[in-house]
């Protein structure tokens, strides 16, 4: 048997060589795979309009809310590849999120009087704005059972802030921005007392409210800002979803809503149920708010405050002319103002027109003061026959609506039917129907809610999945089906599971409009946006412990990850010591995250390059605790562990030193010097085949080249304790420095490997 | 303006002739695409091995561990497409899980030191086997950082049980079962005291060890059985993977180690850190037990418990002859044994060879007690020459390996090479290599652990995504790609991005193995699989208010869901009530799952058809809290609403009656009723349709035909009730109860549709 370590050489060596694999060969023709798989012609257009080869990007970034998962799931267009999960109201480990100390932070600004909640159900994604185009800076995302609204940062992905709404019960219809992302429109849903306390549904029409909420956006900053957001009062009608004015309509704001019969049902007593109360009329009310001129109110110092945020009363609000009513379908479930801000289209459930809005005569009703009446709140009714544009047969319970590039172009989900109409909201015709498998929710188009939609696809929402999918259980996933629009007949091309949530609705932005992050500077708090007080770098680790007077003790551990150890490696406290341990991951190379789990404690956090994390605990209970990186980080990733071991009060430690379990000679300190020069020619061999090819064109190998000269830097700091070790005849650490030595030129190898792939596979050519 | 309600009729009818939209038409070439794109020829060949047309079923579910997310995923082979993720150690809302009282017992069962742990580390997934073949029953799935192993039925794909190691304080290495799923494998990671207590690490090699549980699994019962599982006591060596014999080789098991060191680290101490000190051997220690004969020795009560739990100290293992080590090379993940069972290969990360070990030579070494010595805990040792097979020169940093159909055909995951290495092991020649991207963990081949492994795909499990995908912040998804393994050489297919956890290991079995249900029984805890107690029927629903002596009291709420209320929708409670709401979904039909959340208290339960889920809490604050269904379930979803109405100690009720917001009057009735008389023509229709077709051979018509009769039946209900009303001159209830029925027939509409457009784009044909 020769031994391993000279193998590795050896192996190194061919590769080096180029005497590695070979690309793969084509083995069937595609009509061989066809006949197999039973595909059409069609179903191989759709394949080739779906698949994304290794390496390839998606056009499109969807954002999805997840619905009653509480998060928000990032798909590619059109891949139709999931690419990440967002944590956002739910604590997810995998992110650490909900698990370190930083995030804690985000989360326990959602708190409900002052309860932890522990999950959301995230529905209307909105991505920032300017001038009315989606620019990729931030995405907002709200929760309708405990109605908040979080920001995350579109640089590294990660929600960043919560609020909490001070009026509502409930919060549906939220988050739609105003085209600069001024404000962020918040309607809530279940009419309730805008108060915290107890009032009798008795008391419904009198009592309880809706309302909707401007959310004021710092744009600076990148959070909302809670001071400067105000409140419309409004009737105890649900509202529901809202859009933002733009062009013409710009500073209005479009509110919808259902149940304006203000039914309160009670079927355990007898009385119909709300969805017969709430459905037995023939229309609901579209809200039109002022948002600018309430907005002025605000800064001049006209609005009052209530629960500590500015409330603007129906009554005030209807004697500044900044709230109106117009009839709307039956139980809609959509506003959407068209590109050029000139029409609002809106879609009821229960009537299978879509209504078109036309913005000028809505404007010229306000303008002349011309309403049909006013609702039980004195609010103004302007008729629907002086402002509608068209009324256009789309199909059986149509609900959203969203717009194409071409002029005029329109196309509505339809639920009842399992179908999108595709329609000229000009003209108020229907131009192609396309079923959809099952019973659609919201669609999207890509930027399709924005002044300038882009087109090309559409996605259908669909709720149900049934016999799409193999079956896994009786909770079946969702089911979003890609839908090419480019030509005159809309065609599908896919259909894609979710796998985890209920997505209510989604944007997508092409992805160049992104330009997201791979490393924090180094000590960060990513959830402040700020140098952690905690940070540390590489040999300025340290643990510190101290007890306050009434001998309650705490211990900050300043550490550090990198490839493949933790340091600390040892921990010792002592039985109820409060710990908190703060690591630092030094590496800098794309993609080499750290995790950090730690036995019992609940401990698990996700430390990106530069990032700082935090855990604190209460060490409990004394006992050995093992922990561990949970990141598959590199070749010796399972050996980056260590201990946290904690004291019984009061434990004195024999004087017993630590017996090594092995111990080496200078034979083998020596073999493994000759290994390391060995396997250091290789690596030499490796730089060579890199250095000689046009490498700096290649982005990916200059951030590997960086990479590998940093590990071959460690591999030297190594290689001086080894000798340090050596010279002291301490066989024993010259052996072991001498192995972490070879352990860094593995990691170069790693990389310098991953690199030499990349430019043969990339094409890369030889340079003098 | 026409009314809605004759409108939506209008368009029944258009539907019901068949002037809904037709079938989409190719508008590209595939030669444009291609160019579009950028796909060569090879792409396209490849997206039609894995494009899955609408409907279509994947040949293979694939089960992967979600590492620190705590879940398992669950993904379709060769669309790779994500169809569910499965909660198991952390709580996730949208299933429910860890939200309803049923699947918090779950939970419970995984405390440790009475501790609720919100997260788990999984790593190996087992399908349950009968003769060494996957049946499709089980799987089980470890968490390493809290030793903890779960339960999964995949007849619905629920988590059922959680145990906890009795003596571990980290377990990687499970879960691995014997061929008739006699006991499930999982060994001890990081060496600790079996005890719970403080050991000081001087004292390592004394009282610190490593470990083997085998689990009993009562198949009858589908459950872990503590009670009859046992613990083999190990060296302070990391134990990691196993697996179990079969054939030849049943009755035996497989536990490899790294770190046979012994190595402490401590590298804030100025020592080389663990991963010098545990790589620096050029062997560790493959461990042989005898689970047979340890489990008679348990049978025979020859075994003796600490913790509460059988543990078979390494004395009586020697004495008994049922433990053996065998030199491994270093630092190896992945032991596995051949589908023949006469053979097993281990690979390890510092070694570019696999080493083949022949089970009839350590068979003959074992009977003829035939050692190279003991290790110092009295191990005997059989010496590598006396049972290597084979050596394969496979690449740097090898990890796992899986079989194919074809005889003696091996593929091993080679880390640090970034590539697959396809081999055979019984020549011992490598027979083809394949790069991946990038640095792959463990692999995956069809059923490729069992006795019949299913050849044609192969999965690599890898780590890093880095320039895979379109960037998504600083923490990268995974990336699994699937590679065709039919022809002789490897061809990959498709990189498949994993959007949350970071799976570790994968099982996949042949989809037709797995028939899970698609409801429950009325009225069931599925956690438990029995009867709710807390179950009810429709019409049976009620709410019941207890106190104890102390005045503490107790509200339990029998509830239903069905689309589209909840019953009850008003609850009355006072403030300080603890209150249990349990609902049972009545819905049969597939997929119509109901969810419940409820503002402020952490309510969020997900009902499949069938189920009675239950959550408690205390009402501890006098206030409103809507409640609502969270699945869109139906047209009038957003309608399923009620409230939670919290009143102050004391509070006395004013004589007010509720104030109608809308009132009706006897034209509103008939305008409803004839709505609804034209609906019922326009339904018949549709079943004219349907029943003029060969719709029986359809099962998912005939579903569909049995809820729209479900639903027609509720109409017929919905209709008395307001017939009833009408003749007492109450017109307002008269119109809502005509109403509720209309809103069946909607119901009936939008399933008989769905039916209908199944029959015309499956190729139903006309009977007499």
């Amino acid at each position: 048997m020769a031994l391993s370590r000279t193998r590795v050489s050896t192996a190194l060596l061919a590769l080096s060589l180029g005497l590695a694999a070979t690309g793969p060969i084509a083995q069937d023709s595609l009509q061989d795979v066809m006949k197999n798989r039973g595909l059409t012609e069609k179903d191989v257009l759709s394949a080739s309009k779906t698949y994304t080869p290794t390496g390839g990007r998606d056009e499109f970034l969807a954002f999805s809310s997840g619905g009653q998962s509480g998060q928000v799931i990032v798909y590619g267009i059109p891949s139709m590849r999931i690419l990440k999960y967002i944590g956002v109201f739910t604590p997810e480990p995998w992110q650490g999120y909900g698990f370190d100390d930083e995030s804690k932070e985000v989360l326990a600004q959602g708190r409900i009087h002052g309860k932890d909640i522990t999950y959301g159900d995230t529905h209307h994604p909105a991505i920032t704005e300017t001038n009315g185009d989606y620019d990729g800076r931030y995405l907002f995302i709200n929760d309708k059972a405990n109605p908040r609204l979080a920001v995350i940062d579109l640089h590294d992905f990660e929600t960043k802030q919560i609020v909490v709404n001070p009026f509502f019960k409930s919060a549906h219809g939220g988050a739609f921005v105003t085209p600069n992302s001024e404000y962020v429109m918040d309607p809530a849903q279940y009419a309730a007392p805008l108060s915290n306390g107890f009032v009798p549904l008795e008391e419904f029409n009198d009592r309880y409210r809706g309302g909707l909420t401007y959310w004021k956006f710092d744009n600076e900053k990148g959070r909302l800002d809670p001071s400067q957001s105000f409140t419309f009062e409004l009737p105890p009608y649900s509202q529901d979803l809202s859009d933002a004015g733009k062009g013409p309509s710009y500073g209005w704001g479009f509110t919808n809503s259902f149940c304006s019969e203000r039914y309160v049902g009670g079927n355990e007593r007898g009385r119909p149920p709300f969805e017969a109360g709430c459905s037995s009329k023939d229309t609901d009310f579209l809200h039109v708010t002022n948002w600018k001129k309430a907005a002025e109110l605000v800064a001049a110092g006209k609005v009052k405050k209530e629960n500590g945020a500015y409330l603007i009363p129906m009554k005030q609000a209807v004697a500044e002319g900044i709230l109106y009513l117009i009839p709307e379908p039956k139980s809609p479930h959509g506003v959407d103002v068209t590109p050029d801000g000139k029409f609002v289209t809106i879609s009821g459930k229960l009537d299978s027109h879509t209504w078109v809005y036309s913005w000028a005569k809505i404007k010229a009703a306000i303008d002349n003061k011309k309403f049909e009446g006013k609702d039980p709140y004195g609010v103004p009714i302007i008729a629907i026959n002086d402002v509608l544009h068209k009324s256009v047969n789309v199909g059986l319970g149509p609900l959203h609506t969203q717009y194409d590039s071409k002029p005029c172009v329109a196309y509505t989900s339809i639920y009842v039917d399992s179908m999108i109409t595709k329609w000229d909201y000009c003209e108020g015709k229907v131009l192609h129907q396309l079923p959809v498998h099952y019973n659609v929710g919201h669609l999207m188009t890509m930027e399709g809610d924005s002044v300038s939609p882009d087109g090309k696809y559409l996605v259908s929402l669909n709720k149900l999945a049934i016999d799409r999918f193999n079956p896994v259980g009786p909770l079946h996933p969702q089911n979003h089906q890609l839908i090419d629009i480019s030509g005159e007949k809309m065609e599908l091309l896919y259909d894609m599971p979710i796998p985890l949530g209920e997505p209510h609705y989604a944007v997508a932005i092409a992805s160049d409009k992104l330009k997201p992050g791979v490393r924090y500077k180094s000590g960060w708090n990513s959830r402040k946006d700020e140098r952690s007080p905690w940070k540390t770098r590489a040999g300025r680790e340290k643990t510190e412990r101290s007890c306050d007077a009434d001998g309650k003790c705490t211990v900050h551990v300043y550490g550090t990850t990198i490839r493949s150890h933790i340091t600390p490696e040892i921990i010792e406290v002592e039985e109820g010591d409060t710990v908190s341990i703060h690591l630092t991951n030094l590496e800098r190379a794309e993609d080499e995250v750290h995790g950090f789990a730690m036995y019992g404690h609940n401990v698990q956090l996700s430390i990106e390059p530069g990032k700082t994390a935090s855990s604190t605990f209460v060490a409990d209970r004394a006992g050995v605790y093992p922990y561990y990186c949970t990141e598959f980080c590199s070749a010796l990733h399972l050996e980056m562990q260590g201990y946290l071991l904690v004291k019984p009060k009061g434990y004195k430690a024999k004087a017993v030193s630590l017996k090594e379990g092995t111990t080496y000679s200078q034979a083998d300190y020596r073999k493994q010097v000759e290994t390391n020069i060995a396997t250091q020619g290789v690596i030499d061999g490796v730089v060579t085949f890199i250095t000689s090819h046009n490498f700096k064109d290649f982005p990916t190998v200059v951030a590997l080249v960086e990479d590998a000269t940093d590990q071959l830097g460690f591999a030297e700091e190594a290689k001086a304790k080894s000798e340090a070790a050596a010279a002291k005849k301490d066989w024993s650490n010259a052996m072991l420095w001498a192995n972490q030595w070879w352990q860094y030129q593995v990691k170069t190898a790693d990389l310098g490997l991953r690199a030499k792939t990349h430019l043969e596979e990339n094409g890369a050519k030889k340079v003098k």
